[in-house]
């Protein structure tokens, strides 16, 4: 007897798994280890797996089994039918797509990528500009004809795509709360740190003993170095699956932090992925459940852990330890001053947690304008200066600075941003449920301990994949639904602590 | 109008030749990048790789190409006919083996490795004994089955897959005189090596330092360091396409030259493949001529030039620069007899130039014995002591410097031995056309100028790619058929030099 409709499946997305894998590794060593003058034979390698890789998912035997398994999935759990529903899902959005646009997309990107580099050195946006509108007239398409696939909207298609169930309508209401607090929170909060004072944390690091110290904490944290790596990279990053996860970062020698924080975030992302069911390791049910939900694992280690005054604790004696530091400046309040400092400013990926969510406001409002037509890419300087003032009170000295500084809509990826944001409000609904379910978490983490904090992600996040919508295993997990109340409430407490304003609230 | 059947199987080579980059970049990871519990991942990945390349190349559509293509070659070049052949020939090899015995050899391989690393730690053949006779009854098969469909002898097919165009007979040839002369060669040369007084070059040497050693000789060879790298593993071996190629080596830092030669060795495959003929950069017949072609570069350059005076002479004051050594032991009549010190040892890879290919000739009987049927895998052992004893006169003193010092029987390369032993024969048969063609070569070596001699090897060996046949292409190069007298001659020359006996002759 061959093997069920269901079964077939699997072993069809076990290869599909490990083309994967294969994909994200030529990823990790393009932008860890691959010589420079290589970039044009590691695209044709991606170009060709990709392709493939599509061909098999698209296949008319996986639409065959599809719906043979369908019809006859009485008899599996339901893991089993998540997993059919995933499968189904990741078809259905290959499929909906033509293979003539995703070739028309793939050289409009890699040429609009080559041209974004050199307008962003050279701060001249009309060098990108042509780029940027081929690209977004062809995204236009592709959301149009996903839409229709999915009965979605054209926007809503694109964020299905990063962060599956999550709506224009979710995004609207939790970025309308956002906008309106954050920018008065953002005045009091710089008037409050002002008019504190606090000692500038500074010196020489070597790279090397910053790794050191980067290392010893991410295996505190738990992070497997016999299955896994922590290397350099202009940006941090991570790559790889559950068995082999490259976790990547860069070390400034004048600033300490940067370099550990952005290891520790990549980190809250490779244990998402290291805490997936492991039986389902090599299953579409077995991946994370998107963007939104993958940032919420690295800004809830990154920002709530680490910027913390516990994890400060923890990391004060290390930082003797390694750079054999001392001074005032030194102390754990001096330095969770310094971690927690508020400031208005340009580049989204240095921005603090206070401001970062204003950054993805603009960047959404201007993509979905860009989309719609109501944004002519000529005009989006324009829009992103006054936006910026409108929104942070600063206004960028050149477009390198302002609407040239991210990569993502010249690769296509829109409807990628909002999922940063929202998952800062999720890291933060999670976190409330996960403090008010581990007792003494603090007294652990400022002993280095992180067993409590991983157990109760395992159970709640990690360990569910992709076999809940975002919105079911938040409210299974908190019994609440997404909502950006927390995210605002916990900003205010951290950030106004002390403050006579809370004080007399 | 559709392109020619002839262009579109160039389109699908060249989709095929992405995927060996892209399965070459996931080996050299796993052996120079990857966690080491990171194994049973990265199989899976390969695996599917494997997979889908061989259903790609055996594909019916290829087939039928093939045979349109061939129909209609009037019109086509000398290369392109060239390449047709070259795309049938691998087509041929592929689809000779049914997927069901490659598969199952994939899993006898795989189980064998891990059982004959155990069995060689603990000097135990008996733990490997079983999986190596499954091996060699499966390689069996295969070699029936392609032998059939290529129209070969078992074993001659089996070499086919390695080096193209050599036969049993060739292989038969050469060995017969080298085993006539080898023996009585090695002793004269170790009894004459023995009356000469030699300084021992000895001290520490920082991996850091050997590395910028081999960097700075591996650039005057013009290895391009902006598309290819330099790594350590734990053995020296080359991986990549050209345009990405990668190098490894394994410094020891109480020896300053293996690492050196080993890292050299490497650089010889690299150059060879960065040879290539550039415009066939993604097809078959822009491709290397097999492993006996490849082996003759890269100990043409490791042998040759190398082990050589005049590469002596360039290289001792880069000792002095890069290690600030001196004395007496430095001088290049000393340095050179350290690099051309024969010893009867019972490692291959460790071999000298004048014992290796003894080792290869042992090899090369006992697997065509294993494989008809005259040795039981039970008796290999025994077989393998009396060889080495016969031959090399010395005996292991256990197996695992014996018969289970290599791995490539475990992963069933039968018929790969010949071609390390054919390697050098045609390295000096091109190295004496070479020598005689490009005037003032010592004195260009011994200033660390490469170009001469890569201008001729490109010429007449790397740009040919795969047009030509080994022999044709030796004929061409050198006006000669493939024979050991040369290799005889030059081995005589180089170890007898000054001797009363050559002096006499």
């Amino acid at each position: 007897m061959s093997a069920s409709p269901y079964k077939q499946l699997e072993q069809e997305f076990k290869r599909l798994h490990a083309f994967r894998g294969a994909l994200s590794l030529l990823r990790w060593d393009a932008a860890v280890m691959m010589p420079r003058g290589s970039a044009d034979i590691r695209g044709e390698q991606l170009a060709a797996l990709e392709t493939e890789y599509h061909a098999l998912l698209t296949s008319p035997r996986i639409t065959r089994l599809l719906d043979r398994a369908q019809a006859n999935a009485q008899g599996l759990i339901d893991w089993q039918v998540a997993n059919l529903h995933e499968m189904r899902r990741q078809r259905d959005h290959a499929i909906a797509t033509p293979v003539s646009l995703i070739s028309q997309l793939a050289r409009a990107t890699s040429r609009a990528e080559v041209q974004w580099l050199e307008a962003r050195q050279q701060g001249r946006f009309d060098l990108f500009a042509p780029h940027l509108e081929e690209v977004v007239s062809l995204v236009r398409d592709k959301a149009a004809l996903l839409g229709q696939a999915l009965n979605l909207g054209p926007y809503d298609a694109l964020i299905d795509e990063f962060s599956p169930g999550i709506t224009t309508t979710d995004i609207e209401t939790v970025f309308k709360a956002l906008s309106r607090r954050l920018p008065s929170l953002i005045r009091e909060v710089i008037s409050l740190q002002d008019s504190r004072s606090s000692k500038l944390v500074s010196g020489k690091f070597p790279p090397g003993k910053q790794r050191a110290l980067a290392v010893e904490i991410m295996k505190a944290i738990g992070f497997p170095f016999d299955r896994g790596r922590l290397d350099e990279s202009e940006h941090p990053f991570t790559e790889g699956v559950p068995g082999d996860i490259r976790v990547t970062t860069r070390f400034d020698s004048a600033d300490l932090f940067s370099g550990l924080l952005g290891a520790l975030h990549e980190t809250g992302h490779a244990m998402y992925d290291l805490g997936l069911p492991p039986e389902w390791r090599d299953q579409p049910v077995g991946r994370d459940r998107g963007m939104a939900l993958e940032e919420s694992q690295s800004l809830l280690l990154e920002m709530l852990v680490c910027r913390s005054r516990p994890f400060v604790t923890y990391l004060c004696p290390l930082l003797v330890k390694h750079f054999g530091v001392s001074g005032p400046e030194w102390d754990v309040e001096n330095v969770y001053a310094h971690v927690t400092r508020v400031r208005r400013s340009l580049i989204r990926v240095d921005a603090d947690e206070l401001t970062y969510p204003l950054h993805i406001l603009l960047r959404y409002d201007l993509e979905k304008k860009l989309l719609n037509g109501e944004l002519a890419v000529r005009d989006l300087p324009d829009a992103w200066n006054s936006g910026m003032e409108q929104r942070l009170g600063i206004r960028p000295g050149s477009d390198a600075e302002g609407c040239l500084q991210d990569i993502h809509w010249a690769v296509g990826s829109f409807g990628y941003f909002p999922s940063y944001a929202l998952g800062a409000v999720i890291a933060v609904q999670l976190y409330d449920s996960l403090r008010s379910e581990v007792t003494g978490l603090d007294e652990q983490i400022a002993r280095g301990e992180f067993s409590g904090l991983f157990a109760w992600l395992r159970k709640h996040v990690h360990g569910m994949g992709a076999k809940l919508s975002v919105h079911e295993l938040l409210k299974a997990a908190t019994g609440k639904s997404l909502s950006a109340a927390p995210f605002v409430r916990y900003l205010e407490g951290k950030y106004l602590e002390g403050a006579a304003s809370i004080a007399a609230a």
